[in-house]
Order: structure tokens, then C-alpha cells, then sequence
């Protein structure tokens, strides 16, 4: 009885009730996906470790669970747990290449697994809900569109919320660099340009000099970082640098026609804004780039992505950029129940709990549970011989739309009595069988 | 690019028309469980290893993956990945004893980890469907009959040919024994009989008096051994056989008690029959025990379970008697797919594909697109601008259901053309847009 039976320290696990809003929420995400054309995925969750560190040199190294056991894997570092859903979408395009029809669109909803330090709202184990389109050379900018507008579907559905998606294009910031001839490494400056919003102006300054930047370059870069506003000014700024350097104006016009394409959509144009400053991961992305905010909760973002050059140069010669998005769902429902956005419903599994008087009432309640679930209901038969009032205890726990109690009436004639609440009234009928399956299907 | 990304030795990987119909049999499998009021759990991957060993001396014992991280999982022995989804429900219902009301139905699908050795059809990743009802100090024999009707349904629905649901009740053979005054282990005589359908007659026998039974004990058991027939006859010559152990007895007004309620569940008996040799584990299983064979392809059960006594003894002192049951999936998937039961319909996940014959067309596309998805449909827009016979080409390829072309007429009007086949005819209309979601949705 000494075992430790407590949920290991980074992993979550939910109550029956939280589990279905939780779940509530996944299904909106996978079905969103499939109502893009985006077909599922699911791969093994162990991977070799030399494709878990082709790449090499990221943090995430330090983080991968290795597994080992006697008979099927003996080598204590020879595979590991993927701790993303990226790596294994390369290996797999890598793989099965002839079975793919280009552009790919694929959905993988799944668990990854990275060691960090144990943190508030940071996960060991965690659900990853990407999408990616990978073409073969080459993929239309309008793709880059598509993702936006998607997230937007599903964050409205969720409805958790204003919400705010912010694009960018890495290309804007690697010409600017280049015209303004910075010779510090992009990813140097990109470091400080991460961290504008959250220091003094003056503070800015300071780091930047501290990389070398001199006052001309500094003056550029401020004078490109105070741009702000509405997608129409921010576009028009932009354009009114004044800027020649042919990766800008690529970006520029790239940006242009993401955001007039997501307009075109549907996309409210209140839920998305241009953010010159988000330049997401350095080595990764190369143009469209995209995080998404929560309006009353800014801190962290719960949905980011962006468009790259290759997805799978470490295990293919063939060139696939593709576009991608990842939602982090756990840690999406960590922060949302942090907040009370998410009011788990205190409802069971079952539409319906059907309570028998005796063991002669079944059969009727059998084929009342038949034909509810004919019609798509989730029908919870209590078979414990117990007095009523402590059936009705489970009902009370379990809290169900509906309870049906087959009974005995005065008469001695069975009767179906139907119990539910509408307009916080309590109502009590007693139906015929198609009757039942009219009243509970129709509400 | 000598990194090896072919998948590891006894893990599934689908190509994405396999996954479509994998995920569709998943599907039907869990919402069959919802159906019968079951609530989803999902537990994390890693556990503990003294969850995992705490039982202790089973043979997956040698099988559990270990996983080590240098922040998050330092020793080396401390956690393993879940080899199956019962000890992580009894660990579950010991931890959150006071968030649950009994019986507790739950059902959870996910992947489990053993390192077997290789071998066809076995898997080291591999998806378990479990349902159980745990109840609370006892549990109503009832539930032990909802079982095999779910399981039922869920066959029925996959379509893939007849099966028969076997079912048996321990407490008859352990009567059985006690009244045979066998003094050879019931595990050491479960052995013999449950390899009593692969050897002949006399190699059974010989089996016996290896172990230690008399002739009149083997008489005892033949006698038993030879019933055979439907379930009124089974019933009826366990009756004759005269025992009295009250053991005895009970199994069998247990098993006439849980076979009237199949048949009262609409159960058709032409798929169950009652198998007096079926034991199924041996420690575990105390009541009810179920099996269930593809009558084209016998070799294995599809989905096994039974009734246990008490599911947590190791976590809680609380008592928990069960019952449940498990499919296979993956094994399952495989089985089908050797067997030629399932054929990949070869379909993308899309119900429609969305061509333009230039960029002017895509606000319509987008307008056609965003009334699909409205009544439920799967819409992939093609955004790569190349020929119309290029953009057909991946069409051809991801073979849809209904294709859309926005184009312009010989008036330079913009028009919607639908493409789909209907009674191995291909059909080719000009729509509008409202008779465009009518004519899809209606198909």
C-alpha cells in the first residue's frame, strides 16, 4: 500500500469531468483539421535517437527521454521519445515518399515528451496539434494564408475569447538587416528584438550597442521597430522606408498578400494583426512566421508556426518547404482553466441514465437504450439492485441530461417515465418509447 | 542523409490512406464506448516502475521500457512506459478514489509499450481499447453482460464478418476442481486444458497424468471437457453433470444469468457461445471470461477481458471488483489487413477538392469552401498555379468524392462546375452556389 500513486511531477492527468471538456476541445482541433483537407497522422512515439538528433545543438536535445529494455532495446541511447511532432513528419515524408500526393497536408495530434525543469504550466508529457502542407520544390504563398485562418476557426469554436494571431515574414527582417548592413548575426539581434517589448527603450539601445550596432543601424532598426498599427499602416509604413534590398520588398509583398488572402477568408480582420517584431525560432523559419495571443491572458503563445525552406534536408535530398502550425493543447487547457476560461460542465459521458424498478423492468430498458443510442445517444444502464433513493444518488453524482425509470405503476403495468429539467424547472413525464426518443433527441 | 528513417522493428506506421480507415475503426470503437456510457480517460504514458512492478512475476515484467533523462528521470530504473491500461486504471481509481462515482465506467484508448521479441503480427507500440466498470465493494453480474453486447455492436458495425464471442465463468472450473479433490495447482491443470483444442486426445491425457491427476479426475475432467453445443445445451449439461460445490453452481447461474441478458440485449446468438475450457489469465480473472474470434481467421482473440475481484489491491485497500474488456487494435488492424477483411478505400479525407482556374476565382472558392465546412464537409482548396491538367493531376491522385472547378465561361462570367461520379458515371454540372452545398451534402 506504500506505492506512490500520485501523477508524476510534470505530466497531467484530469478528472472524469475535465477529461471530457478536454477532449470537448481536441475533437474541435482534429475535426477543424479534417475540414481543411489535412489527413492524420500517427507515428511511433519512439524514434531512433540519430533521427531525434540530426538536427543537433538544440535545447530540446538535452531533453529527450531515452528508453531502454532487455530484449528489444538494449543500447541505453539508442532511441528516444520524440519531443516533437516535426522531426517525425520529416522522417516519415523522408520514408514514404512515393506514397505521398504533393502538397502534403497532414494533422497529427499526439503526445511528445521533453526533461525539463519542472515549471508552473510546463509539461514532461504534452499534446501537440500541428498541421503542415509540404510541397515538392515549391509551395504557394497562399498556403501561409490558410493556416491563420484555420487557427481562427478553431480559437472561434473554442470560444475562449478575443484572441489576437500575429504574422510576420523573416524575410522583412533579414533584408532590413542586410540594407542596413548589420554584421552581427541575425540571430543576435533577433535575441533583442524578442525581447523589445519587455524593456525600456533605453535598455534597447544599450543592447543593441552591446552587439555592435552602431547609431546609424540603431536609428534603422528603431525607426523600423516603431511601426505599429492597423495591417493597412503597418503595410503602408513598410512600404514608406524607402527600402531597395529585394528580400525586404519579397517579405513585404509576401506579408501583403497573406493578410489581403486570410481578409479574403474571412478571417475579422480584429483578430489579426501584423507584428514586425515576432521572428519565432531562428535556425527554422524562413519567411511567414505567426503567433497567437490571448487577449486576457498575453503571457505566451498558444498556437505558432510559420513557413520554411525544408523540412526533411537531414534525411532526403528532395527540397520540401511546406507552412506548418502547432497548437501546444495542454498546455492551452492549463492556461485556460488557470484563467476560468473553461468551466468544465460537471455532466457525465451520458446523455442518458436509465434506472430499472426490478430486474423485470430490463428488457423494456433495454430496448429504450437501443433506440436512444440508434440515434447517436450515450445511454448509462444502472444495473445494482439497490433501493431507488440510492439509485438516484448515482444519477445525483453523475448529473445526466436525462434519467428514464422504467417502473411499475399503481396499476401494475409497466410505465416509462422520462425526468429532465427545462427552464430550470424540474419536469417528470411519464412517455411511450418513440415518444422518449422523440423528447430526448429533439432537445 | 545515411540517417536510417525506416520505422523501428514491431511498430505500425500507415501510409495516409491506411491511417484514414484505421482512425475510422477507432472511431467506431470509441463512440460505441461513449454510447454505453463510458468516459474517456487518459492517463500519461510513463508511470512509475513500482506502478508497473507491483504486481510482480508477470512476464511483461521483462518487457516494460525503461526511460532515463538527465534533468527529468535520472535513474535509470525508476520509470517505465505502461505496458497495458489496467494498472494505470488502478492506480487512477486509487489516486482519485474521491473523484469518482461507482460503478465506474471508463474506457480509454492508447498506446502501450512491450519489448517482445520480434515477431509477425506482434507489436512493441500498440493501441489497447479498454472498457471496464469498476464498482464499489461489489458489482452487480449484469454489467459482466454488457460487455460482450458492446463488444457486439462494435463488430457488427466494423462489417467485418462473422466473430464469435465466446464466454465462460471461472468460478466453474475452480468448482470443478475442488470437487475433483485435484491437488495439482489450477494454474498447472488451466495450462493442459487450454491447449486441450491444439493436441489429440491421447496427448491430453498423458498431460494430465504428468501433472498428477488420477484416472477418475481425468474421467471428471473429459466428461466436463466434452460439453459442447448451444448455449441451452452447455447450460443444461453442466446441470447433469450433478455437481454440488457451491462454487460450481454459482459459475453456472452466473453464466445462465449473463447469457439470458445478452440475448435480452439483442445479441444475436449466432455470435456467442459458451466455451467451458476458455480461462483467460489465470491470477487475474475470478468471475465471467470472455474471448472473441474471427470465425475466417480463428487464430487469436480479437477483444478478451473478464471479471476480476479487485482491481487495486496494490494501490488501495479499498475494494474494487470489475469487469472489463480489451481490443487489440493495432494487432487487430494488422489481422484484418493480412486477412484481406479491410481494403483501404484509397479515398483522401476530403469530400471535396477545390480547383481555380486563376487567383480572380478564389474569393468564390473561398465563399464555396466556407459552405461546405458549414454542413460538416472535408474542403481542400489546391492553391498551386500550374495548368489546369497539372492541377487535375493531383485530383486524380487524392481521389475525392466530388471535385469543384471555379472558372470563367466562354462570357467571361465566373462559374462553379461539379465533378463526381454517380452510378459508375462521371457527372459534370454548372451549379450555383446554394444548389452546390444541397447537391454535396445530399450525397
Amino acid at each position: 500500500m506504500d506505492i506512490n500513486t500520485r501523477v508524476l511531477s510534470g505530466f497531467m492527468e484530469l478528472t472524469p469531468h475535465e477529461q471530457v471538456e478536454f477532449d470537448r476541445i481536441k475533437s474541435i482541433i482534429e475535426s477543424t483539421y479534417h475540414q481543411f483537407g489535412f489527413t492524420s497522422l500517427d507515428t511511433p512515439v519512439i524514434e531512433r535517437s540519430e533521427v531525434l538528433l540530426a538536427k543537433g545543438g538544440s535545447e530540446t536535445d538535452q531533453q529527450i527521454y531515452f528508453v531502454t529494455n532487455g530484449i528489444a532495446a538494449k543500447d541505453a541511447n539508442a532511441l528516444g521519445l520524440r519531443f516533437d511532432l516535426t522531426i517525425p513528419l520529416a522522417r516519415y515524408v523522408a520514408e514514404h515518399f512515393n506514397d505521398i500526393t504533393f502538397p502534403f497536408r497532414r494533422c497529427h495530434i499526439g503526445k511528445v515528451y521533453r526533461g525539463e525543469r519542472a515549471q508552473k504550466g510546463r509539461y514532461r508529457e504534452f499534446y501537440q496539434c500541428d498541421i503542415d502542407v509540404v510541397g515538392r520544390n515549391g509551395l504557394d504563398i497562399r498556403y501561409d494564408a490558410e493556416m491563420p485562418s484555420i487557427i481562427y476557426q478553431i480559437f472561434r469554436k473554442l470560444d475562449i475569447g478575443k484572441f489576437t494571431i500575429r504574422v510576420n515574414n523573416r524575410k522583412i527582417l533579414n533584408g532590413l538587416f542586410e540594407e542596413l548592413a548589420i554584421s552581427a548575426s541575425p540571430s543576435e539581434v533577433l535575441r533583442v528584438i524578442d525581447k523589445a517589448e519587455k524593456i525600456s527603450a533605453e535598455k534597447l539601445i544599450e543592447s543593441f550597442m552591446e552587439i555592435g550596432l552602431d547609431q546609424k543601424q540603431i536609428d534603422g532598426l528603431s525607426k523600423f521597430m516603431g511601426i505599429k498599427g492597423d495591417v493597412a499602416d503597418v503595410l503602408k509604413d513598410l512600404a514608406d522606408l524607402g527600402m531597395t534590398n529585394p528580400q525586404f520588398c519579397e517579405g513585404v509583398s509576401e506579408l501583403k498578400t497573406v493578410t489581403d488572402t486570410m481578409a479574403q477568408m474571412g478571417v475579422d480582420k480584429d483578430y489579426f494583426a501584423i507584428d514586425i517584431s515576432i521572428a519565432r525560432g531562428l535556425a527554422y523559419y524562413t519567411g511567414t512566421v505567426y503567433e497567437t495571443i490571448l487577449d486576457s491572458s498575453p503571457v505566451g503563445s498558444i498556437c505558432s508556426g510559420g513557413r520554411y525552406d525544408n523540412l526533411a534536408e537531414n534525411y532526403t535530398s528532395e527540397k520540401l518547404p511546406g507552412v506548418g502550425i502547432s497548437i501546444g493543447l495542454t498546455r492551452l487547457f492549463w492556461q485556460l482553466r488557470e484563467n476560468g476560461l473553461i468551466k468544465p460542465s460537471g455532466k457525465s459521458v451520458s446523455d442518458v441514465i436509465i434506472l430499472t424498478e426490478t430486474e423485470c423492468n430490463l428488457p423494456t430498458a433495454f430496448k429504450a437504450a437501443a433506440s436512444l443510442r440508434e440515434v447517436g445517444m450515450n445511454v448509462d444502464i444502472f444495473y445494482e439492485e439497490l433501493t431507488m433513493k440510492k439509485k438516484f444518488q448515482y444519477v445525483t453524482k453523475m448529473n445526466p441530461p436525462f434519467v428514464v425509470v422504467v417502473r411499475m405503476d399503481g396499476a401494475g403495468q409497466e410505465v416509462i417515465s422520462l425526468q429532465y429539467e427545462e427552464n430550470d424547472e424540474f419536469k417528470k413525464d411519464i412517455v411511450e418509447m418513440d415518444e422518449l426518443v422523440r423528447k430526448v433527441a429533439g432537445k
